[in-house]
């Protein structure tokens, strides 16, 4: 590392010769196994954009000029190279962030990890600059091509393109790949791209044949090039981004330092909206990433960093109990079809296709277009499972709403990575869809507590034709069952808190994966002469119609979410009291609203109060209250 | 209208000759200019469709064939051919929907009239055939070109441009606008395609004269049609769709039943995605929506067919008051520029445009972009206003949260047609905004009562400069002033309810435009001897720390908010109330969450009970309960 220890800012570039380049981009490398292996992370896009990052530091003065990176998880390298070099506790609490970061460094401008924003960003980043006359300034945006198949990136790629005199320097890190290989008429083109090697050869040779050429009174060449596309279109076919606007240099060979400055050069020298198209290999130069064709280590567990083996092995998570209970319905019910956004592995759809090929549609980093080729295919017939990470499906909320919900559409969504997941920082976190899907008329939402349900809860979901149906749970393992002892209405009860015939004192409802904290909760609470219930409401949209009856029998209703309190599941079974008549004192726990920095899971619990003893501590305090004025319950 | 009067379904159409078809189209656009100019209506994109609509319908087989209508305001002409021939109620309660209705016809399939969703849904629907084994069924998307600068569609069509072996006919009809004249690449690219006129000319020539030219042993014909694209590109550069994998015709005049004809015919006939793509004009026949530059008549009040002028002048809207503004702050502040998805004028940006064509982006129908360009205006040091409809706000809900919010951008969203607006039915409510922007943390939403609380609130929102603001207004003519006769924290008390030194016995909370209804509430109560007192807290978001102490000194608290009652500023409230310890008895009134049929505003607020008997008689109800049991406020 004698190279790597001695760059502590993108200037430190400056001065290393071609064969030094060559060495550091082989430091990092070795940096990036050795680092990661330990901690977990992006090793696979990293790998693939030593170069790429290289270059960019060498040719542009960030932070002046704005190097922005999509999806933000291919900016170690970047980090690297602006002085943050420290990754023992990458994606830890108090360490480096996994993505972008603006609290660590001016070189970093985005933050969020949702794909295909960095173009809308350079837009907006270029128009200022124009604006406010920083002339000497260029933006540069890093995407991948599977964020190209983003709705988004075409918005901002169709602004861009508008205005010829306002640099935007679009570099396309492609890689053929998201997680999983590019889909669609968009990785087909860039395909074509990538195969035409020839260009440079054959302008030289075609130039000079067909200069010999007369057509009606002046050379073919010359016709051609005075066509709206020009020859070189023709012969390498670009075409679509040029047809668009922007000017394309490529394809260049992403690992060569030389050749991808070479082209970045260039294209500074357009002084307008150029597409530097970068062919790079993720993993590379990792042989174990290399040869995984799931993902090339898109994100890695701590491995051991010769074999990139996993060092320990997981225990069942929620995501594979879904994987296998789909293909159980699959196998029952020829209708069913899967859907994923560009993740299939993740989501846990991989044994679907892998049995129904035919029935599993990947239609890119495009979540909208997951929403609504849903609600086609429900129009169609068929019912269509569209497994998405949480947090994503933000990006659908007017397709569930207007298309699926607005036409009674039976689709069903499964929310992954639900609540506080952890280390990926802010916008990871799914702790939004809980409140943001209550407002969608005739939606119904389960968020079950354990696989059991979760298998159960699925299966009812699936069941619903004239609505859709959405099925939430937590990112990593599932905890073991949690029985109930009783049913009222379609709620489960896992504690009886009334004592000798006579009502409980609390009612604490528990949503989803909360259930054992709710129980444990219950316990303590006990040990301090507090009769407890506790409920389980599994599906908890709509308000199941027995909770009001259950609430006016109590003095006091906790309620506990894995979600974003405002507008939450506590906040809405408030509002369904209320329409009751029902002012029984409630007091709503969940996640606070506001964007949570990285930390481990139970970290972020801990310090929220989402514990036993936080939930406990609350419910106490409102009984206290209760009981100092005992008319309170309506 | 002899011939119209006799087609009662399409297939009616079948044995019409081309000349019965001119007269045809000429008798709907008579009955269209007659009839939408006693109703108000979506005028101008109907006059555009005539022709393009009886080719449809004479070619394909509907409902068997699926004819999708993207934004569902171009499908008069779908409706008059379909057997919906009364249209003296149109978009009147009871009457025929101003956009396609399941409920209405069984050809009518999407009733959603957000823009770009189309291609979505015919992604699914095809694929739903193609697994149900439909092969002989087809399945037609007609989208304007200003929808394809959409996200949505983008995605779409890279999904669609996949499967060569799966039909779907996408029929862009190409009239250079949406309301205001398409934008950006695309459009560009769109004005190259039309402007090809003498592709067939060219290619007959072209053809013989490079069959002569010897080129390294083949004709240079043969070494460039076996070139990837093709000569048919090079020279008609339909490039983009092909090179997504679209087979691409076109382009055709739209105005001409038989080219249309043809076409259709010849696209079916590919078996696999195909692009028509269809010249037309909006407002076509019809001498006064042709000469209107503004928007060509896109949607029209009642008017005088004749003239084309509205038979009555509407009073001040907010839309102007908010446009006026926006110049006022302009000329104060070189750093505020505004942004519009493709709705200059309807969202009142025009005179803003007109002194400051510099500060204006129009970024399509892209309100994805829209947000996130703003993020990056923002981050380069300008305060962009972004002012959509508010039901459109809900397609940047990621963007809004993620890359603006947790960004910390000082961008303003100005929500027009919030709330109840009636006539163009469910998908055009504006009734979502206050709830689902409740859960994005930082963000500050205003709800000003009157146009003199409007332009204050949008002064005091772009001096915010490190978080979201939002500021949100109804449809139509703003009332009187509303003045405040007093101040609690930031919160304007309307109507001060303590009598002789003691408290009142009712809050109400009242939000924005609800103002008037809220205090002819308490005067109605008054006489029943309820003192009430009523508050505006003009931010309704955040709370302010001032409402629960006030509330905590009333008996009873009432919300009124014209916005879903789900998670809403009612619900919120109550939430803040919890929160401080207040549990004070509370009813929050809003619209219920429900997708509402087309009426008028009035009808819909009568409806449901958003006026001053509906809230004075929940108030009275609540009031009544709280006396029986007079120890429960806490």
């Amino acid at each position: 590392m004698a190279l790597l220890t001695r760059i502590r800012g993108p200037r430190d570039l400056d001065r290393l010769s071609p064969g030094q380049l060559a060495v550091l981009a082989e430091e990092i490398r070795g940096f990036l196994v050795e680092e990661v292996s330990k901690t977990g992370g992006h090793l696979g896009p990293n790998l693939g954009v030593v170069e790429l990052t290289i270059a960019l530091h060498r040719v542009f003065e960030s932070p002046a000029d704005r190097i922005l990176f999509d999806t933000g998880h291919q900016s170690y390298v970047h980090k690297i190279l602006t002085g943050r070099q420290d990754f023992s506790r990458l994606r830890s609490k108090g360490g480096l962030s996994g993505y972008p970061s603006r609290a660590e460094s001016e070189h970093d401008v985005i933050e969020n990890s949702h794909a295909s924003t960095v173009l809308g960003y350079a837009d907006g980043l270029a128009k200022a600059n124009q604006q406010l006359g920083h002339h000497d300034r260029t933006v540069v945006a890093v995407i991948g091509d599977g964020a190209l198949t983003g709705g988004m990136a075409w918005e901002a790629l169709n602004n861009i393109a508008e205005a010829s005199d306002r640099p935007v320097i679009i570099v396309v890190n492609d890689n053929e790949r998201s997680y999983s290989p590019t889909i669609g008429g968009l990785a087909n083109h860039l395909a074509t791209l990538r195969t035409t090697q020839g260009y440079e050869r054959f302008l030289s040779w075609g130039k000079d044949a067909l200069q010999r050429t007369p057509v009606v009174g002046q050379s073919l060449f010359e016709t051609l090039h005075g066509a709206k596309k020009g020859l070189k279109d023709f012969i390498a076919p670009q075409g679509m981004f040029e047809d668009l606007g922007l000017k394309y240099v490529g394809p260049i060979d992403g690992h060569d330092v030389q050749a991808v400055e070479s082209a970045l050069r260039r294209a500074k020298g357009f002084g307008g909206p150029v597409i530097v198209h970068c062919i790079t290999q993720k993993g590379r130069g990792y042989r174990a990433a290399e040869q995984n064709e799931e993902d090339r280590f898109h994100a890695v567990p701590v491995i051991h960093p010769d074999t990139g083996l996993p060092v320990k092995s997981s225990g069942q998570d929620w995501t594979s109990v879904f994987g296998e209970e789909m293909v159980a319905i699959g196998r029952e019910r020829e209708d069913v079809v899967g859907i994923t956004a560009a993740m299939l592995h993740p989501v846990g759809l991989a044994p679907f296709a892998k049995e129904f090929p035919d029935r599993i549609y990947d239609v890119g980093i495009a979540e909208q277009h997951a929403a609504v080729s849903a609600a086609g295919l429900a129009t169609g017939g068929l019912h269509p499972v569209v497994a998405v990470y949480a947090t994503f499906l933000n990006r659908a909320f007017d397709q569930v709403l207007m298309d699926v919900a607005l036409h009674r559409c039976g689709v069903t969504f499964v929310l992954d990575r639900a609540g506080v997941t952890g280390a990926d920082g802010a916008s990871h976190n799914g702790m939004w869809d809980m409140s943001i899907l209550q407002v969608v008329p005739g939606l119904r939402l389960a968020a079950p507590r354990d696989a059991d349900q979760l298998r159960a809860q699925l299966r009812e979901a699936v069941a619903v034709e004239d609505a859709p149906t959405v099925v939430r749970y937590s990112k990593g393992s599932v905890g073991p069952a949690v029985p109930a002892v009783g049913r009222i209405g379609g709620m489960d009860v896992l504690r009886d808190g009334a004592v000798d015939g006579t009502d409980a004192d609390l009612l604490i409802v528990s949503v989803g994966a909360m259930a054992q904290t709710c129980l444990d909760a219950a316990e303590k609470l006990a040990a301090q002469g507090i009769a407890t219930t506790v409920v389980d409401p599994r599906w908890v949209k709509p308000v199941d119609p027995e909770l009001a009856p259950l609430a006016a029998r109590h003095r006091a209703v906790i309620t506990v979410e894995d979600n974003g309190r405002v507008g939450g599941v506590g906040a809405t079974i408030a509002q369904a009291l209320r329409d009751a008549g029902v002012d029984v004192p409630l007091r709503d726990l969940g996640i606070p609203q506001e964007f949570l920095d990285h930390a481990t899971r139970d970290e972020i619990l801990n310090q929220i109060g989402l514990t036993p003893d936080g939930v406990a501590e609350k419910a106490a305090a409102l009984v206290a209250k209760v009981s100092l004025d005992p008319a309170t319950v309506l």
